[in-house]
């Protein structure tokens, strides 16, 4: 029977199994995949964080001593990126001594990464790019069609601007919202939003393929990024809660910051079913 | 910070944490249990199964030398007994050489249970008295009555028989089935079962408090002996297939036995939240 060491932890209730496989040693199934994020016979997890040495991954084409964030969602496919998973991932990097030097470059499918530990331990991340469509679109949910608005952070997002938060917490999202599919060919995510303070916004998303989540990283830039466009600003800080905890989102000239709580919950070896 | 080694395990799908606890250092506040069955922010099981000596529960009157099943519900709740949590428990202790000589004698709140390691790695426990009781009842579910018998298994149970398994797959337990309170003033849990063979049977249950469950220990026990009361029979042996796996039961002139697979998946150290 194969063990594995293995750490499983959260970001704002995004979960995640850690597994460090510096040399490539041990590759990924997706069968293996999905039994670890099993929630009952497996450990149970949004997704696994694989750490590889960066020159071992042929699809990585920069500096060669850094660690690869090997991304996998819980059904077992790979992913370019995710905010939430790439801070637990920096979290616990930093715990377990394995990088030092601030900030920490991370390699990862969508391009290289740095990260920042704050003080209180929360972990601030860079997001790349994020581009807000002036174009509108559309939304439906719950039978009522709402305005929307296109943000690219790598991935596709539509945003929706709800009155108040008695609207947003009414929304059933058990339902999938419905789009214009010649908008997003590839299906989009969506959030809800209500702006609460002046530098403040409440969320739910509604992640593609998934159903409702407790946090999405790119969703939180993607929305606050929005919110600073309709305010007819490029630039700016928000803080958004979302159902797992609250994110703060710093967009400068250049691209996006996620700063926010990530934790180690536990660590120990995992016994795979025989396959 | 307070961290705990503990491990991982499931019994047909029905998951818990195991937490040794030889000496009674560590008692379980609710807010601890519901935090380590958290499935996103802790590690995530159904229940808590905390290893004590038996000497050190004052409620145990037995045997002073034995493990105590000190069982606790994922919403922080005392349980009496679950017939999955015992074979995982015993699996766990024979697992790890913390008790040898069989049967394996565990003191849990319902009494003491007797357990047997099958070769196969399947355990099987001690369940205790069944009582099938004659008079009949009804159940309603999906806007349909049905007769239904009561049975005892430490706790109350309610059988349906179903006429096929199409009729089973097409049950809608998302919502509540409901009772006679006169019946069952402290609620209970519903059993739907189709015969699929001689001695088999096919089961979904709906468990008191919680809703559908991949599995019940005491569900199946209850099944089991309902449907050889209805063929005329005190005694004989079936097997149980619930959504998470197939259990054996055994019903003697004395008390009830389950036989079925239980896997300790994970161990290792938690780190307790800061209370």
């Amino acid at each position: 029977m194969q063990t594995l060491s293995f750490a499983k932890g959260h970001a704002t209730h995004n979960d995640f199994v850690i597994l460090v496989d510096r040399e490539a040693m041990t590759p990924l199934s997706a069968d293996t995949v999905r039994w670890l994020c099993d929630r009952r016979g497996g450990i149970g997890a949004d997704g696994v964080l694989r750490a590889v040495r960066s020159e071992l991954i042929p699809e990585w084409q920069g500096k060669p001593d850094l660690w690869f964030m090997d991304y996998r969602n819980a059904d077992g496919s790979i992913a370019e990126m995710c905010g939430n998973g790439l801070r637990l991932f920096v979290r616990y990097l930093l715990d377990q001594g394995l990088v030092d030097a601030e900030p920490v470059e991370i390699a990862t499918r969508a391009g290289l990464r740095k990260a920042w530990a704050c003080l209180d331990g929360r972990i601030k991340v860079s997001m790349g790019r994020v581009r807000v469509a002036e174009q509108p679109t559309w939304i439906e949910s719950n039978g009522r069609r709402y305005d929307a608005t296109t943000v690219d952070v790598g991935n596709p997002h539509a945003g929706v601007r709800l009155d108040d938060v008695e609207q947003l917490r009414a929304l059933d999202l058990s339902v999938a919202p419905t789009f214009d599919q010649a908008v997003y060919p590839a299906g989009v995510n969506v959030e809800f939003v209500v702006p609460v303070a002046e530098n403040a916004l409440q969320m739910r998303v509604f992640e593609r393929g998934v159903g409702e989540t407790q946090s999405c990283g790119t969703g939180v830039v993607a929305s606050a990024a929005a919110q600073l466009h309709s305010l007819g600003r490029q630039t700016g800080s928000l803080t958004v809660t979302v159902p797992g905890g609250a994110l703060k989102v710093d967009v400068d000239d250049d691209q996006a910051y996620l700063t926010g709580p990530a934790v180690v919950v536990a660590q120990g070896r995992v016994t795979l079913p025989k396959q």
